[in-house]
Parts: structure tokens; C-alpha cells; sequence
């Protein structure tokens, strides 16, 4: 009901290089509650105000970056049907079993599209043991801490092909792709796709190397809460990429800032509504600079370049 | 794309008293702009951040209150679908044809479901004049004026059989109920319904008399923007009703006031992100109170009991 | 150096009737800071971002209300001209001993004005062990936490014969009075009094019964912490009086709410930047509705008549 | 009453190139209001909450700059003893009568201070035409319009001998410095000085060349109105220095942009509340990065070295 297939971003594994370390930051400063560990060790985290059995996922790793991010279908019907589409479009889909490598999830599909990226759908997971309340409801159960994080909001995604990738989601994810940028000769630079009202659930870049993650994103309330969220980063010395600012590409503001193992964190704000019906936003590559970052109107060319 | 088939309540016309002192206030408090008028003279208002040809109609009348909502849904073929299981359902539905009543709207379907409120469907509406800059776009053309009310966001409706229209949304409108509030008897008191990621579309209230409108709501960005509605309240000598306050159900901040006809108005901004696979919130009736005034936690009669 | 004389409220003491329930309400839902107790078992306590020994002092009684103010002054030799100037002025002072009662505070001065209240001052008191950073200063030590109150502001108090403490405080602690409220027949119906750039440090209201306290308020940094100190009182279920509002005067934002001995808080944001060489502002009697809670423009006859 | 002698900076008179182009970018985009010109062509502007004549003067000139900041006094009596005080500091001081090259303002005092810098004192401005409202005053007449600005706030200015500017603005004008950056060696590098609760009236950094300015400031009410003007930075292709950010000196959050002349204009907010008996804050030079730019902790280099 409502959605017409995919929900949300659910799950993203991420590869870290000091586990205690990178560990303290998520729970301490950016907020997110520690879920439990793996039987290899992995430690499964939530925000407070998901609902889901966990959303991120640290693996100790030599390297830092993306394992795969995951997305919740709106049933076993439409998941099923996922699977058949992505075969369909190419992809060679792989049956990952329920509570196997990701406790509490139900069974998974994993395949690798041309961006090099391994993504993942599921129908089913279990709720979190601390889900936010429901009957006669606070709007929390305890004071948010830290950066007040309360969801995982988005992936941006490098990679080769990004026009195919962007017509995979629409086609196999029934996605939609409000805002755009393009080169002179009118191929796609960057692409910001949703299957929801959330201006975007994942984006990509072109990019030679396949198989990168630019930044995945947890969401913010309130600008607020994104100048709290800078003042813990210079309080807790963490690398500040870029912001306070504001995209003008989905109107978010945002900072960008790099977690101890160094991957690249954004807590984002805002956005508009976006619905399927409306007109896309169209950037011109040369208008790139003030679509990011819209305050200076120039690019950093760091931004573009830095990935894991 | 996206969503199933509803995607958004679009257009409300009401019925005022006094045409220039109402549309004064939409215009220059609320911050609506004048699209035009019809030929039999009622008002066609939008708000600064929607892309469709009007959403707000005034029609002079001798009393206040509302004649109908209309929903766009995601294409025609949505539309027709929605026809036909609307008369399965057991209403009569009527045919509007396009650019007749509402410039700029294509073929409308209406039908009067159980409450006594007229709804209507439509799938096709003309982009406005103006609407939000597309082509590298700007966050806005002009600084968004008055209460800065960016969109039509939802409406509650007070009328007998709740369960009956809940059900019908959900069947016909492919919509869930985020939340909901009981009697002790396990009877339905209200119900909040939404298509999309908005905590409500709609909502109803189960109320002896049919057809009434408790009040309608545009949206606003910030917390900050509700103290900026509430200081224009007070400047502009408009009458309060309540707020700015927080509405534990759906977690909005909000204030309700009554614009010179006498409809009320609410300006919500926040709102948890639904999902449909999230657990439905469920208030007892006697707990309603905190539910809508979560800082008092106690029932305003006049509330539940002064409608249009 | 900049100031006249009086620099501050730095003090009050106040009686409890459920000393570990209300210390609790200011330690974790006011966000308090609990320094001590002295010897005779009062807590005294502080806010995060105050320099001083401590502000905020709870006594075990039978009955709630005030023991005392007290104002720092800006030295000694204020101090002694402050303590020849009431004497001159006709009230009766008594020394009290440093460090006796109020361990950490130099020599006080207590004297009792017109309207039964309590007065102290003092020049010297000890820093806190705890006080804000200062050395290539981090903005806080620790995350603020609860409502994160920043420091006392002001207090509220009402008894008969105000035009004479506002003379008095004048006079003697060389204020000034940015704004007031006369009666249709020009008597004083309340003053708000300031020695700074604040609104207001303190304030009286005509009233009947001697020394008695309507409020004291602690100062919040915006009208998002106004919002979540509404949040806290609602989720610990404290008893709110009214608000989230804005006073017209002074122009703060502002909730109020019953401690758990019946001691009426204030949680105040904002209110304009005062100089004493601005024009009065002046309400009329018939007004003071619209003064104090502005939104609605109406009188809370509760609010008047309700103190401790 | 209440300050020992200086109440404020209250009027900086500027000189800019393209008078049309930049008053346009204060009216239109700052906010402010135009009072009126004087016989020789300069334009005098005001902030919407100041209830003095006016406070910045906009001078046509071939070169940006600064011609002089002034500072308002409690009454007569003070500023005859700063000039006095000057005098005997050892600065010459020069008489401008009242009404002549200011119109609305009493007598000035005018003296050049060591770093090369003019300043000038008076006791005595008309109210303007349009100041606040003070008889049962809403909080504003008009909706404020751009980026909102209250009032003139404070000036950093560039010069060399800053020990000894820093001893005047004690020693005359009764001012307090609250934080102070040192070189290794112990020398001052900066100093921010007031003379009220405001964080900073004014500031100095030491530099070789005399007279420079680094630029002033305007006072915005919240966070969100400094999102606010940096969109409005964006939308009127402004050129922006650095921002949103927030001073760790100060506290204050904050954007630095350039107006159409070249003259660096800061939109300042929030700042603790100064009192000169708290420890003053002291930054090693080496950490002047953090204290200026927070959120990344890195000096800009420009940010130090370009001035008007």
C-alpha cells in the first residue's frame, strides 16, 4: 500500500580500520544505538527512531568503504518480483538465506550492477528490540544524543554507466529521478533517484573506478541539529569535509566530515518533497559547483575527487 | 513511478464570507499567490513551492466551510482504476470534464463517500505560471513572504461510518493508516491516513453530523516558521485557536487559527517520515488529549467540537 | 568596567517540598548541574554555562515560594555604596558573613524592600569547579543536556507598592526600566527592571499579599530548545502552566511549568537587546493580555493569580 | 544607568563604489532602510530595530572602506569625559557640531586612535522617523525583509599597536575585553572588547598598515536567519567569503560575504552573554584557526589577510 515497490534504504555494511574507534564515534557522537555483534564480530547499529533490527553494519576490514548497501520492498510479492526483473535487466542475482549473515533480516537478493556496487533487496526483518513508541506515543523514549541522527537517509554512489544504473532503478526498483546533471554533450554526470517523497534515497556519479562510495548519509531534524552536529565535530576533533552548507541539488543542508576509519559521513537536513509528477531539475555540469554548494556557488574539486 | 496510485491531496475549495477580507489574509499572511479567477469569480491560490496550476479555491458563499478535496493520482490509468473500484465500493461516482470548473485540471472523478465529504480524483492538472525554479534552480524565484506556507498538506474531516472511509482509502486509494485512536470499545475515533511518506494525507474524526471540516493545513518548513505564523497571528489580528504547540500523533508542531471567513487553518510543519511496514501508532481515546496537545496533555473541548 | 553597578541575579534560594523529587526535575529534565549541599542539607546547583559557585539553591520546607535574591555587583566598593544607598533609602540592612551560609560567596548584604521580598547583593564569590572553557575555549565542556538552561535570568515578583522597589531599584542598583504596564489611572501595574543589555533581570507586579514569587526563569539559546524543554515536560509529565507562547514584552519566547514543589519556571528565549537610552515601552492595563501571551491576545487569569 | 559610559557603536560611514549597486545590496538583500540623504549625496541607512536616526552611512568614493565607526555614550556628561580622558591619553580631539555632516546627531567628538583608525563619541541622536513600536508594541511594524538584520553589531579593525588601542577602550570608554588571542612570545594578536553583555562592541588584530578594516558586522536573530542570508547570498550572486560557521571566539555563528563594493560585510549571531567579572578567555595563536573557524579548525589565510 502507498509505495508501489521499493521503501527505503535499509542496511548499509560498511569496511572499517579501528573498530572500537570508528565504533565510539557512531554510538557517541553521531548517536546510533549499538544493536549487538555478529558471530564474526561485526557490530550492528541502529538510529533511534528506525523501527528496523539494525540499519549499519561495521566489519573490521584492512580498508575502509562500502561491503553493500541494502532495500526494504514493500512485500514478498514485490521482492520476488525484483528478482525477476533484475535477471530480466541482466544481473545475475544471488540468494542470500534469512538470518544468515544479517540477523534479524529475512531472505535477501544481492547482485552487482554496472556501477560496480553490490546492492541488496529484502522483504522482511524483524523489529528492533528498542523501536520508538507506538502505543500512546512519546516522540521518543529517550533524549536523542549526540548528533541526533534519526535515520539512515542515502548513498552516493561512483561509478561507470550511471545511465544504465539510473535506468535499472526505475525500470527494476520503480524509482524516479527528480533532479539531474549533465554534461555539455548531454550525458549524465550525476543523478539523484527516490521511491518516495524523499528527495532522494541514492544517487550516483559517473566515475572510472567502479565500486566507490562517495559519502552514505544519516538524516537530521532541524538546521539545528546540523549546527550541533558541527559544533561535535570540532569538539570531538573530527576531519570536517565540508559545511554547514546547503545543496541546492535537493535543497538539503548538510555537513560532510570523515569518521575515524575514514569514510565519509554526511548528516543531511531537509530536501524538498519530491513526487514522481513533478518536473525534473536539470543541472548543467558547469553549474555543478553551486548546485553542491550553493552558499560559495564554487566546486571543491577535494569533493569530487576523494572517495573510498 | 514510485507510488501506487494517490499521490497527493492537490486542490481544496472552501467556501468564505467575505471574499476580499478572506483572500487578503491567504495572500498576505499565509503567503499564497493569486493564480487568477474563474469566470464565476471564485479565487484560484497556490502556494510558492507547488508546481500544479492552483490548489486552494475561494468560492463566496454564505457560509464557511468546505466543498470538496480533490487527490492526484500517478496517471490516468490510476485514475480509471480508481473509478471503478469506487462504484465497486458503492459509491456513485460523477464524471468533471477537464478545464471546466477548475482551469487547468483535466478530467475529474467525484463521488460522496460515507462521512458526507465530497472527494474527487483527478490525474492530469497544467503546471502553474509559476512554479519552483527547475533548470538550475534556486531554492526559490522570490523570498517566500507571510507564513511561508510552502504546500497544501492535509485535511481533517468530522463525519459518521470513519471505519467505512478508512477503509474505502485504503482499497480505493491504495493509502495505510499511520495512526489511529480508539474508543474503550475498540471503535475507531480517528484515523490518520496517508499515501505517501507524509505522516497524513487525510484524516477523520467520527462525528454525528456529515460533511463537516474540522480544518486544512499547508506546511511549514521550520519550527522557526511556526513562531513567524504565530507572531503574524498576533500582528495581523487574526483570531488563535491553539499553538504553536506539538501534536504527539504525527509529531508535527503545529498552530491552528481561523482565517476572517471563519475556516480554520492549521500550519503543520514536521512530521515523522511514514513508511507503510511500520507499525501502526494506536492511542486510547481517553489519552487523545496528549495525543493532539502534547505539552498540557489535556483535551481543548472547543477543539473537538467547533467545526465548518 | 561597563557596568554602573549591579551586574546580575546571581542567586536564589528557593523551598522544596520534595527535596530528591524536584532535585531531580532540575538536575535531569532542567539540565542543572548539582554542585554540593551545604551543611545544614540544602542542594545548591548551577547551570552549565555560569562562571560562579553556584546559582540555584534548594532548601527543604513545608511550604514552596522564595527564601531570596541576591545581584552581583560589579566590586567592593559598589558593594558598600549599594549597602549606604538602601540604608539612605530606608530599608534595614543586615550583614551576612562570607562563605557562612552560601559557602563560595563573599560578604552579602540582605535587606527587605516594600513589596516583602528578600534582597541581597554581593561582589565576590568564588568560580565554580565545573565552569565553561577558557582557555582556546571549546564552546562546552559536555554536550548540554536536558532543556540545556544556560544560566539564571530573572525572577518575577509580586507585592504591594512597586512603584517604590522599581524607584529603589533604580536608585540604589542603578537599573533602568525598559518597559511597564500602568493601570487606566496611571499607577504602576508592573515594571520590567534591567542593569544590562538583558530585557530584564528581574520584574514586579502589583499585588496585594507580600513577597511572593510568580516565576523564576531560567535562560534558553532558542526556540528549538524552547520546543524540546516543552518536549521534556510533556514526556516526564511535568505540569505545564502555558506556552510555548512569546511575550510581547520584552519579545521572549517562553514556557512555564510547575517544578514538582508547585515553584512556577520559566524556561525564556530571546527578548530584545535593551539600552537604557531607548524609549519606555508602555502598555496599557487592558493590553496586558496581548503582553504577555501574545498569540493568543488574551488574559490567562490563572496566570495572575497563582503564585508561591 | 546601568553602563558606565558606552552604550554601543551606533554609526560606521563607509565608502563604496557603485553607490546605486551597493545600497541596492543593504536595502534589498541586507534589509535595511533608507532614512534619507544628506546634502552631499551620502545615503543614510538604518537596521529595523534601531531606534536612532540612523547607523550606516554609504559615502561614494573612488576607494572601499572604512571613514570612521562612532559610539554612543550614556549622556553629556559621559562624553565630556571621554574627551577629557582622550585628550589626556594623548590623542588630539576634534569638535563636530551637531546636525552638521551627520544629520539627527548631537555633538561628536572625533580623535585617531594608534592604529590608525578614527573614532568618534556622542551622547545625543534624534529617534528616526520609523523606530520600533514602544505603546503596546507588536514586535515589529513591518515583516523584517532579506537577511533581517536587527542592528549594527559590532567592527574588527586592522592596525598596528593594538596593546595600546586596547588600553584606550578600557581606560576611556569603560570597556571590558573579554577574549584575547596571544603569540607565542605573549604578544597581543587580537583582542575583543565591549562595553555591554554583547560578546564584542568592537575588535582588534595587529597589523602593519594603519586604518584597515576588516569588517563589520549586523545582527541576526537565529541560526536560521544565518541559513537565510547565505541563500540570499546565493540567489543575489554575492560573493562569499566564509560561512555558515561559527567563532568558537565569541560562540557567535556567522557569514562573512562581500557587497558589491568590496567591503566585507559579517551577519553575526547569538555570542555569550559578556560580564566583565568572568575569567577572559585567552587563544594561543596557534589556535586561532579553531577560534575563528570552528567546524574545520584551519585558518583561511585570506580571511587574515584581505581588508578595505
Amino acid at each position: 500500500m502507498g509505495f508501489k515497490s521499493t521503501l527505503r534504504p535499509g542496511l548499509i555494511q560498511l569496511r572499517v580500520l579501528d573498530l572500537d574507534k570508528t565504533l565510539d564515534c557512531y554510538k557517541n557522537v553521531v548517536g546510533l544505538d549499538e544493536v549487538g555483534r555478529t558471530s564474526d564480530g561485526r557490530v550492528m547499529l541502529k538510529c533511534y527512531d528506525e523501527f528496523d533490527h539494525h540499519s549499519v553494519v561495521l566489519r573490521k576490514a584492512s580498508e575502509a568503504g562500502l561491503d553493500y548497501v541494502a532495500f526494504k520492498v514493500a512485500d514478498v510479492k514485490a521482492l520476488e518480483e525484483i528478482k525477476v526483473k533484475t535477471e530480466k535487466f541482466g544481473y545475475k542475482v544471488t540468494e542470500l538465506k534469512a538470518n544468515d549473515e544479517q540477523p534479524g533480516f529475512g531472505k535477501r537478493y544481492a547482485f552487482t550492477i554496472c556501477t560496480g556496487h553490490q546492492l541488496q533487496v529484502y522483504a522482511e526483518v524483524e523489529l528492533a528490540k528498542k523501536f520508538p513508541p507506538i502505543k500512546n506515543p512519546d516522540i521518543w523514549h529517550e533524549q536523542p544524543r549526540g548528533m541526533r541522527a534519526t535515520r539512515l537517509d542515502h548513498f552516493l554512489l561512483y561509478g561507470p554507466g550511471i545511465d544504465e544504473a539510473e535506468r535499472f532503478m526505475k525500470e527494476v526498483f520503480d524509482m524516479y529521478v527528480p533532479e539531474v546533471c549533465n554534461t555539455p554533450d548531454g550525458k549524465r554526470l550525476a543523478a539523484w533517484i527516490t521511491g518516495s517523497n524523499k528527495a532522494h534515497d541514492l544517487a550516483f556519479v559517473e566515475y572510472p573506478k567502479p565500486g566507490k562510495m562517495h559519502h552514505f548519509a544519516f538524516f537530521l531534524e532541524t538546521w539545528q541539529d546540523v549546527l550541533n552536529a558541527a559544533d561535535l565535530i570540532a569538539i570531538n576533533h573530527l576531519k570536517l569535509d565540508i559545511g554547514p552548507t546547503r545543496h541546492a541539488i535537493t535543497r538539503g543542508t548538510t555537513i560532510y566530515f570523515w569518521e575515524p576509519s575514514g569514510n565519509r559521513i554526511e548528516t543531511y537536513c531537509g530536501g524538498y518533497t519530491a513526487y514522481p509528477d513533478n518536473p525534473q531539475r536539470v543541472w548543467d555540469a558547469d553549474q555543478l559547483g553551486r548546485g553542491l554548494f550553493y552558499f560559495s556557488g564554487e566546486m571543491i574539486p577535494s569533493f569530487l575527487e576523494v572517495v573510498t
